[in-house]
């Protein structure tokens, strides 16, 4: 048995705003028969952070920070004993020592696709994982072990490790990259470019009601076009899952695609080029293009003849992200929302909604369904998942704790890219 | 030949608001190659058609009103002369003479989905069909041939005629139910009930990428509640779409359903009811209510352990109405909205809807892509969309052009139902 000291070292956020303090707290206790204690080994800060940091977040007492870690766990309730039934297979299967990605929310995974239970960690709710160690409640449907993952790698690799500073990317951002990305093409006003079959062909279709049959799209209307708005971690991940996805469906159809990534910040447009240089494919012909906001719209209107584009990623979170993706959109495309939104009313007017039959799906990934999904992308593309510091990194370096405050400066003025803690140096 | 007269009668709407004058107006006559000039035998009010009458549509000068009308190709543009090719069929097979729907808005069927040429009958682009004649633009594209519609009929009814009062409901509201229903049961959050499997597993999945096989939803996470918000014309269209669909699907699958029709007003609450009565299957085992607001949010909570509904089908086209849709909708639900908005801003904040999660479909029916699909339901279904007058029947009365002015009154004070106008009456 090792031995644990009373208190830990975290990351304290207090109210009103831009207050970081690197405090001593008690060490978390298993409260519920589901809690797992997970000691973590890196933590990561997220752009969704500074929603908080900022004063945004309508938080008014002192939390302790950060919904992205990964650890081990040291100590399980007693949902987690021999001969427990019915459960989510975690409260079978995990076991102290298990190496284990903790997703940003609680995840029951007794109740269908975004739980019920969905509390973030890093909340009033909830203490966060940017600290020596977290408990975390419905354990058993949360913790993602990291085997299932490494047990995907084909055998000649099997004893290859994958370092904690891409798993982290498993917590949120890569996830969240990959539902922005499928949710948009499965959504039935963008899955006639997908399936080749026009609305309403794409999904249930009454069968008594079975009308004409469908006449398969024309070469001519598979031709997709997508915005990204918004070039952080996250909004790199939604283009590279969306690539990939695109990539995979000219394989086995005729689908045509254009994509262009818009970011006004010159450093953030740079990153994602290096990404796409490390990550494309000699032999696709989509075309894709990384444009400050002025040159996107530009672009846009050139593919399209001034019609706009089917979908457009959003992954700012604000109302001027808001406004570009319905200037950006044709009629009957989709904004598929992932940027985490705060309290002023959206800048739209029904009408304008109306008119232009717009699609929206607002909100948070529901991670743990997605999880695997992105476990797969991670291990693909270790290029950019997989190193720290490099040209193609997502992640820009990893910092001792006792840095954080410094750090939340710097990455609220934009002068670093995604940063992790080790909560031990 | 027959003899046509210079001039015809049509209902015109003058500028700011509630001025409805019938007057003389020119004939209309071909314009463009693919122009057809019908001679209209009925003509609908549309609830929509009161944003205009209030002076809510932003329109700044008299026009002639209506969108929905059913007549006869009087006079079609060279586009439909023998050995022009590469068209939609309509070119080749309209002829003087036919008898035609036209859906609410022009669709050149030459592009996907929501036409990009999609305009709307009685608005400043485009004068209406309240009136004797009327211009159709894309006519090729836009008219819809009765025949194709009877000829669905079986052998054995194939003499039955259907009414023009009852054909004249495909030109919008029965369209733009089976629409708000059919876009809900298809979107990615609200198909895993349909079809049994989790998100995302229902649609599009990355080949490469294909994760962990999804576990079949439990019965008991099959059970789907929808709210319809608004019992005018079409609310009821949708409703009786939602719940044939629903009873569709339940022959072949584990879906539970529970349906709260809501409307404030008593008189449209006993409508649906009476509608209810005509096409409830005594075989089937889903709920069915119809509720004010109040009970309508108690009977939600009841059924859904205060978790909020699944869909809303949002019918109305206010604010008042988005707001209780936001109210009666749980995390990762959808509201599918057919209400035609106006200028106010949308009562949402960005939080309330990354909170909750929140999907949304806004704007108009596609309605030469739906038109099918309603007519077959429209067969199916003439206890309701077959009959004038009765307890269950969608259409209230019948009466002539020059009532026009009153009509719209009683119709403006929710005095009556549905009204066609017979413009040679």
């Amino acid at each position: 048995m090792s031995f644990i000291a009373e208190t830990q070292r975290a990351v304290k956020w207090y109210p009103p705003a831009y207050d970081i303090r690197i405090e001593d707290q008690p060490i978390p206790q298993l409260q519920e028969p589901d809690d797992a204690i997970v000691k973590v080994t890196l933590a990561g800060l997220c752009g969704s952070d500074l929603h908080i940091y900022r004063g945004h977040g309508g938080v008014e007492s002192p939390i302790i920070c950060g919904h992205e870690f990964v650890g081990e766990i040291i100590s399980l309730g007693k949902s987690f004993h021999y001969g427990v039934t019915g459960r989510p297979e975690g409260y079978a299967e995990l076991k102290v020592g298990d190496k284990v990605i903790a997703p940003f929310t609680v995840s029951c995974r007794e109740c269908h696709s975004r739980c019920v239970h969905s509390t973030l960690f890093g909340s009033p709710s909830l203490p966060g994982g940017q600290a020596q160690y977290v408990r975390v409640p419905k354990a058993g449907g949360t913790l993602f072990k990291v085997d299932s993952i490494t047990s995907l790698l084909p055998p000649s690799e099997s004893g290859r490790g994958l370092e904690d500073s891409s798993l982290l990317l498993l917590a949120d951002i890569l996830p969240t990259g990959v539902f922005a990305a499928i949710q948009a093409l499965q959504h039935p006003r963008i899955a006639p470019f997908v399936q080749g079959t026009p609305f309403p062909y794409n999904g249930y279709i009454p069968s008594g009601l079975l009308a004409e049959n469908p006449v398969p799209l024309p070469q001519e209307d598979r031709s997709l076009t997508v915005a990204v708005v918004g070039l952080g971690p996250v909004g790199i991940c939604a283009t590279v899952s969306l690539l990939d996805m695109l990539t995979d469906l000219r394989r086995t159809s005729a689908l045509q695609y254009r994509v262009v990534a818009i970011d006004p910040t010159e450093a953030r447009r740079s990153k994602m080029q290096s990404v796409f240089a490390a990550i494309s494919e000699p032999t696709d012909a989509g075309s894709f293009v990384v444009a400050s906001i002025e040159e996107g719209k530009e672009v846009i209107s050139q593919w399209t003849d001034s019609l706009g584009c089917n979908v457009v990623l959003e992954v700012v979170g604000n109302n001027s992200a808001l406004t570009l993706a319905y200037d950006l959109i044709r009629p009957f495309g989709l904004i598929s929302s992932v940027g985490v939104h705060s309290s002023p009313p959206v800048p739209y007017t029904g009408k304008q909604l109306y008119d232009k039959n717009v699609s929206f799906d607002f909100g948070r990934c529901p991670v743990r369904a997605t999880l695997p999904f992105a476990a797969k992308l991670l291990l693909k593309r270790q290029d950019i998942f997989g190193g720290v510091g490099e040209e193609a990194s997502l992640v820009d370096k990893i910092v001792g704790i006792e840095e954080a405050k410094e750090v939340y400066e710097e990455f609220d003025k934009g002068r670093c890219g995604k940063v992790l803690f080790n909560p031990w140096k």
